[in-house]
């Protein structure tokens, strides 16, 4: 299969399954037909418009490209149409999640090293990919973004795309290399989800009773 | 009259009437002068900052060229001198809102297409340039884009691109086209603030409280 | 010394005072290492890469110059080892955040000109260069960005950048210009805070009665 292809494939697959969360947010919100289909396209492509434009590939292929869309507004007719379904699969959408972050991440340090920039911004660049939607989702639903206060799920899209690029800078790509860290990304992410593990959070006591301190007189 | 020249005079027009009214916002939430200004100036360029950022076109035509500054800070000054009597303008300020929303809705989708960009990119560019720079002033207040919860407002922005890029795509291009479009997307939206129109909202009794309780958990 | 190394320097130093403080700011929030070190990147560098996608500079200098990155994780390591130090420093703090605001303005402003644009995108970029971090950090934490209600800031960063390019213009540029206008920034914002200058905020008696009452009805 050509390879062109399959990076394709990871990008309009992970761009359903964003999709889909981000209409599930929509509707939980109660956002009329056209908010449902915004909400649902920026989740879908706002990491890879953001990618696109540091890049400087514009128009960003989100925007330009008709599959995108289409994709996109297909994703939020199925979460209209089954809202009661889609609604109840609480795993299934964590799943998925951790899928579209996987695909994104490795999908999006790929395109940025096909236009010749440096490993560095190829891995930063992944990472945005996979989770800039869901940081603007968050910022325009005025919420604090999740992924700063959650569990590994930045860091797991950070990984993935570290192994991508590493892989590719040191001569080991292969067939393999993209579904490699891809499933990198996911089993990290799914493991940090079933285990409840987390990154270290730093609170001296004392520092902590001044925080509280700081924060009753503001 | 030059074609170029009408595209630069729907650009500025709309740029006042938007710097008014992202300037009675930072008045209401009393902004320092420079407060003022700033949220002014974002109101009105930054749905056409992004719309330039994502075709190529650097640097952004408002910020590089003084026109558009000093159109917000003219607009700015109004709205100070005359507060008392500006924000007793319901009506007008809805009416010109609407105004702008359709000029910027047809200029944002002509730069798109002067740049050589696809039918696709030019209408949603175009949307973009008309709501952009509300959504950014909402993410900045801090508060959820009224665009996304509220009546027939960027639907009507869309419907004035597809206007205009549909007459271009299809040679239909005369002297009237941007009038007539500007014309559909101001008339849908006065019309839908009249009659009070909105677009489908949908809510299962079953999914509803499903997500009223999931709430109240949360 | 070369004056290219000059503007690297203040670049540097200013982004690793920016990444104390958006580290201090992520700390007091709890989150985790992963969201210490995004928060502080974000802060140190998101005004630059605006500027950078605005000035055509793709890809942004913090994104592919391995040097902001390390400048981010060494001030970030350096707030989560010394917090209990670090967060006592309120005079310092809002030392070297001035301090930051200036080399950011000069700095920005400067490369602005060198890539061949006009004075006024100059001074708007140098601007946003200085306050852009702090601004994305507030919209980030769900609060109004602070530069909007705060004390003279960005109008510091705004004089600053003034200095600067009109010293350029008007070929007085010299040796000294960017220590000039770094010092005109960070001594006009020192010396608000000591004397809490601010900017006039306008409120008729009749006008704030008025929007008293619509807050109420809202």
């Amino acid at each position: 299969m050509n390879s062109h292809i399959v990076y394709q494939v990871l990008d309009l697959v992970g761009t359903f399954v964003f999709a889909i969360s981000g209409a599930v947010a929509a509707r939980q919100r109660r956002l009329d037909l056209f908010g449902i289909l915004s909400v649902a396209f920026v989740v879908a492509c706002g990491g890879g418009i953001v990618r696109d434009v540091c890049i400087g590939a514009t128009p960003p292929a989100a925007l330009s490209d008709w599959r995108y869309l289409a994709t996109s507004m297909l994703a939020s007719a199925v979460t209209i149409a089954a809202y009661a379904k889609v609604r109840r699969l609480r795993f299934p959408v964590l799943f998925f999640d951790a899928v579209g972050l996987g695909l994104f991440a490795v999908s999006g340090a790929q395109k940025s090293l096909t236009y010749g920039h440096n490993a560095e911004l190829a891995i930063l660049l992944g990472t945005v990919s996979a989770v800039g939607g869901g940081v603007i989702r968050d910022m325009l639903l005025s919420r604090v973004p999740s992924i700063l206060e959650r569990e590994i799920y930045a860091s797991a899209a950070l990984l993935g795309a570290l192994v991508f690029v590493v892989s590719a800078e040191v001569g080991a790509m292969s067939a393999w290399t993209p579904w490699v860290a891809t499933a990198v990304c996911v089993g990290v992410r799914l493991l940090a989800l079933y285990y409840g593990w987390r990154l270290p959070v730093y609170r001296g006591t004392k520092a902590r009773r001044e925080d509280a301190r700081t924060r009753t007189n503001a």
